[in-house]
């Protein structure tokens, strides 16, 4: 990295690191002799190995968590998809700024270091219903753009997005990479009504129609929008830095689904923070092949799933690495 | 406070404080006007107007957590429902103290201040399968027990629980309140095998037809033991002092169902922690109508589940106390 065209993206794959199993296998090691019965600390057990594979260590810790936020504008906000003006994206990352927003106190409570990352709000995208949305120098450049913004000290990656219009874009990815009709993957978004939802699908078939038969990065570039594009390239750095990625909802989600297009192991080092209450998010999951960690019908975006999800990863990692074993503590073992 | 007789409880309940609905609707108008779109914090939200109630407050804050693990000791381990002696139960309360397990390092992490009592570890109850687990007078002592030991100035309160044999007690008290045979309230437990979760369920379909058409509080005394008492106690004092209370797996959720059996309202300032693993939970929830706020495949107790769920009450009181309104952050409302 950086990136210089988008066919380097789709080589380098092969050389990222992968899971490390002895630091795995080291770890579950250690689960067994601590104090509980085996297993009975459910997912906890599972992210804490998790961590230990990604991170190749057997205990691994979270000294540093960072949180990036990219923001966006979209070309096809024009077709009415969204009930806010665009101006809206531009205000709340002030209010980001500020420390104002929802995701600036969910990762004050959880401890991450928060950036927001406005990608040319000026400069809206195209409508994918007339043409690319992004060029591929656009794309490229928004790609590293967000794997510049990686902090290769970090332990752990919180990725959220901003952006009027992003549900629309999230869904028209979704349909193109899995297939299926649109209205199986467009929900109320930020706040569309029913006839609202119903105009959502019509601008993601249109689109569909226009953009046929692509490559996991030209779907990318086809729909957009560069938040999209930097989530993706920010999961990349993640995972050569070996970091672990907490993904936030559907339009997180839908962003990281180009690179699972790729290659089904680029999403290996990531896991779902929650499970949102758009509608299109559970069935992406499913289509990944992820389990949330939270279910708590969050329909917000800005990283706040994964945000939340950082304080569950933080209490496995608080009973993998401090918890006595069965012989510190001097208990029977059956 | 305390109770002189178990009629002394039934009596009480309609004195307690409710919720104050004022206080939720001023919380409400405030969500109302916070920087994200209405509904998109989805829980989290609905737990900031329940804390806003209790509380009697539109702004509530969590300044000092509570956690109770209260430990006891049972008279039906004799019949082989446990693979585990009764003296972990002993060792884990000594494990507890040292800092070491499970609840130590979950408590730390959502700043939660941890009190382990163990009740008359020396002094099982008796085998429930021969008579009454407990006389009135040690069902009112742990009752009392369990209500002493609540801070009133405590802004939440967790509740958990360690007694070698109690899943066993709480599947008992399940099924003699919400009615089902046993083998629908059973489970594996800290790790009975196949044929364990038989011997349980023969157990408990002994006890049940033992102990036939008591009342709630004569149940309670019926299957015990102390902790599931104590557990009732604390609740009472809590919602005494309007304290809201995050319960834990399935053994604390059947201890709180004996006050549910007496009157419904009385778990009202009650939160599931977590849905545990252990089958019989789900239908427990089911009953008591909670919708639990983690699903993590947990079934250790302790009170884990409630101190994990503490982070995401945390993180809602966050968002709705500190986030900015529209009109502080001057962003377009629609």
């Amino acid at each position: 990295m950086p990136f210089a065209t988008l066919s380097d993206i789709a080589s380098l794959t092969s050389a990222l690191p992968g899971f490390d199993e002895a630091a795995c296998d080291a770890a579950a090691l250690r689960q067994r002799r601590l104090t509980k019965s085996a297993g009975s600390l459910g997912r906890l057990e599972e992210l804490a190995l998790f961590m230990a594979g990604w991170r190749a260590n057997p205990c691994p810790q979270i000294g540093q968590a960072q949180a990036l936020i990219f923001a966006g504008n979209h070309g096809v906000c024009a077709q009415g998809v969204s009930p806010y003006p665009q101006e809206v994206t531009a205000q709340m990352v002030a209010n980001f700024r500020a420390g104002g927003a929802a995701i600036n106190r969910l990762c004050h409570a959880a401890d991450a270091h928060m950036e927001v990352i406005p990608l040319d709000l000026d400069r809206p995208t195209a409508d994918f219903t007339a043409g690319f949305a992004m060029t591929e120098g656009e794309t490229l450049s928004a790609l590293n753009r967000g794997a510049a913004a990686v902090d290769a000290g970090a332990d752990v990656l919180i990725l959220g997005e901003m952006g009027i219009g992003n549900s629309t874009v999230a869904a028209a990815l979704a349909a193109a990479l899995f297939g299926g009709p649109a209205a199986e993957w467009v929900g109320p978004g930020t706040g569309a009504d029913a006839e609202g939802v119903r105009r959502k699908a019509d601008v993601v078939e249109k689109g569909l129609a226009r953009h046929r038969g692509l490559e996991p990065l030209h779907v990318l570039a086809a729909f957009g929008g560069r938040e999209q594009a930097a989530i993706c390239g920010a999961i990349l750095a993640a995972r050569a830095a070996r970091i672990p990625v907490l993904l936030d909802g559907f339009i997180c989600t839908a962003a990281a689904s180009v690179l699972h297009g790729l290659d089904r192991r680029l999403l290996d080092h990531c896991l779902a923070g929650h499970v949102s209450a758009e509608p299109g998010h559970r069935r992406l999951l499913a289509a990944l092949g992820k389990q949330a960690i939270l279910d708590l019908d969050l329909r917000l975006g800005e990283g706040s799933g994964g945000a939340l999800a950082l304080g569950i990863l933080r209490a496995a990692l608080a009973c993998h690495n401090q918890m006595a074993t069965f012989a510190e503590a001097g208990i029977s073992e059956d």
